[in-house]
């Protein structure tokens, strides 16, 4: 993207112009091989980022040396934007799944324009909310949904859920990292999707899923969601 | 609690004196039965509540009519709050997990604050971002904790964790509950309790549990975490 574009996309939209200006001077753009790391989970946060182009992951490491994975997000997505209330520390590391191009701004300058301008603190609320809405259903499936119904999940959100008839899905990253974003161990995540086809009748070829219709797998997961399909948050997330 | 009193606690610190004096005036007092319903996710938000006293629980429920917990609030937690960002419709459903006293305040009022005061805002933020730090630490913990490691973590939040020497805990509510607030079913449950006695030595009477030191407890649970112990959530909430 052109750096000029951020003023029509929130929250930079929010801001003033003058802050747009200097967000738009400062800003700084850094291009990532897959695996590079770009901050370490409790680092002091100096910068926030807005994804341009690619796949990053969030996680964390515990002391037995595990990894959870917090999101993997993709373009227009931001992060380390929370850092401001967590005492400027980052609350994940943060590295490229694939290769990718991120824009770093100074956390400084938002931390300032929001303590000064409420309709950017309404939009930073506005968009925490829906995120805390979709970590809740996230934890909720992680009770609920068995693993196929999980991974069926997954894909529905990678489709334009309106769409009637044929779909093909091509998985953004690789399996391994699928597993991950679930919550699941590879081993299980094989099992599961085996099962998914098995029960779905869907037709998977590397990393391309072939489905009939959006209602073969919606039937399958969707029954056990406290949300309908098509899924609201996704809806929210576009408009 | 004296309805005056809600002057001195946040958010309602951050709001305008006369914004105090409106709450204090609509103020509602409710008291619930264990069990009573105070409303259902998706109705119209009109209320946002303060926990004066008892056990809130916020849950939705799935086609199939399974219920998946999303928190369990005590004395001082406030809920339905977050409505405001989601088109004033409650993201949950709320009861009463024991008897409980809760102060209703009409979510009308405290939208148009925050609409017009930043420092309220901020508050909210900043609250909004630990809630958020605590619900990616509960997932991580449904990933990388097994079962007895994870009831042993929700035992370590009920006590003072720099207490040194013998701590005794009393549970909050029920065991069923205990179970479908950590997303184990009542007989997984069971058996993890089992095998956290077992493998830490603590003494479990009822609803009474005995631990000769935390040490014992936090050696076994929080290797499988990314944060320290004593954790850093709990102590910034006590702030």
């Amino acid at each position: 993207m052109n750096i000029e574009d951020i003023r029509d996309i929130a929250p930079f939209s929010f801001m003033t112009s003058e802050t747009q200006e200097a967000m738009i001077q400062k800003a700084r753009i850094t291009e990532l091989k897959k695996g590079q790391v770009l901050f370490i989970h409790e680092e002091n946060a100096d910068n926030f980022y807005l994804i341009d182009q690619g796949w990053i992951k969030l996680f964390r490491e515990t002391f037995d040396g595990d990894q959870a994975v917090v999101d993997i997000m993709t373009n227009g997505h931001m992060f380390g934007d929370t850092s401001i209330f967590q005492e400027d520390i980052y609350p994940y590391s943060a590295e490229a799944a694939e290769p990718s191009r991120v824009i770093a701004f100074p956390i400084a300058l938002l931390k300032k324009e929001i303590e000064l301008n409420p309709k950017l603190a309404m939009n930073m609320l506005t968009s925490m909310a829906r995120y805390r809405r979709q970590q809740d259903e996230e934890l909720e499936h992680r009770t609920i949904q068995n693993a196929p119904q999980r991974i069926g999940c997954f894909l529905l959100k990678l489709t334009d859920q309106h769409q009637v008839g044929p779909v093909k899905i091509h998985l953004p990253y690789d399996k391994v990292l699928v597993a991950s974003r679930l919550g699941m161990q590879p081993e299980t995540f094989s099992r599961a999707l085996k099962k998914l086809k098995n029960e779905t009748g869907i037709n998977i070829s590397g990393s391309t899923i072939e489905i009939e219709s959006l209602a073969q797998l919606s039937t399958y997961s969707c029954a056990a969601c406290s949300s309908e399909f098509p899924c609201k948050d996704i809806s929210l997330q576009d408009s």
